[in-house]
């Protein structure tokens, strides 16, 4: 940030009165510029078994499979996101969505609030951000081609509850180390 | 949102091709200023049945009591964000945090991650942004002096779950009808 969005002067990035650490503050107006994490909202589809993943068909990660899933937008809720989201990457409808697992990353200042719902109808086709879309088993879902390691949480995460009969309400981090190992911790 | 952030020039409120929402576009350097809701995390404390509250020392709703809460920062998690608000307004600590509740708040792009723990050694004093703080039993708690709506719901929620025996956790929303009632959903 080097601009104030308000009235185009400099921003400065300092510690404002009052706080304890710096933000960008416009030298002509004094706008104080604050900058906070983002949600990514997604979901576990189910149908007859089977869960829903999207081959991603943009960049990071192009070619690889994830979870229907993406920024939140201002004006709606993370249920509404969730459902938008598969809607727009898997042209695919959601009944009775409950929250799953809430995951922090904050190297990378995102919060993953991943719901579990069950795919209408089975159906789901590839939407623009997409170039497949297809239904898994636990012991087929692409595991080393997985675009995201909290993809990869949140479908272990789930398969297990699953498996136990018995779903959670998950809530955890995902770290960087020194030698950018990936450290999760689930409370 | 008047000007580039980056550059400096213009913004346009207007649809980028391939979106379907309009966005802030530089007429310079054409980047895409995106705007997202933002997290509020918290903490219910209890220590010996009852839960800390604090009276606002700022606007909005000064004189009022809320739950220790606030903006989560860029680099930290959810559950970090809620103990260091706790920490900021009521000088209190928190041992085994657990989620609570997240609840979205549309019309203001502002989503509550709430969260319960213990509260250490039963202390706490005002912060800079407290002028009081204090424990609460749930007859006790002052009903009709709480800052914000979702606070209410939080703690009804809470009590409900601690006289249960059990706690879950809980996601919904709370959205403005037309005449400006507050519609709650817990889903």
């Amino acid at each position: 940030m080097n601009f104030c969005s308000h009235c185009g002067e400099q921003v400065k990035h300092k510690i404002p009165p009052g706080d304890n650490r710096p933000r960008y503050i416009c030298t002509s107006c004094n706008l104080i510029h604050y900058q906070n994490p983002r949600i990514i909202a997604g979901c576990i589809a189910e149908y007859e078994n089977k869960i829903l993943l999207c081959k991603r068909a943009i960049e990071p990660r192009h070619g690889l499979w994830t979870l229907p899933a993406g920024f939140m937008e201002n004006q709606e809720t993370t249920q509404e996101a969730a459902k938008r989201e598969t809607l727009e990457e898997a042209t695919a409808s959601i009944d009775n969505s409950q929250l799953f697992c809430t995951i922090s990353i904050p190297h990378i200042s995102q919060v993953y609030v991943m719901y579990r719902g069950d795919l209408i109808d089975g159906f789901a086709k590839p939407g623009i951000e997409s170039l497949e879309t297809d239904l898994f088993s636990e012991k087929d879902v692409p595991w080393n081609d997985l675009a995201f390691p909290v993809i990869r949480e949140s479908l272990q995460l789930y398969f297990s509850d699953k498996n136990n009969g018995q779903f959670q309400v998950y809530n955890g981090e995902m770290r960087h180390d020194e030698k950018h190992n990936i450290i999760t911790q689930i409370y």
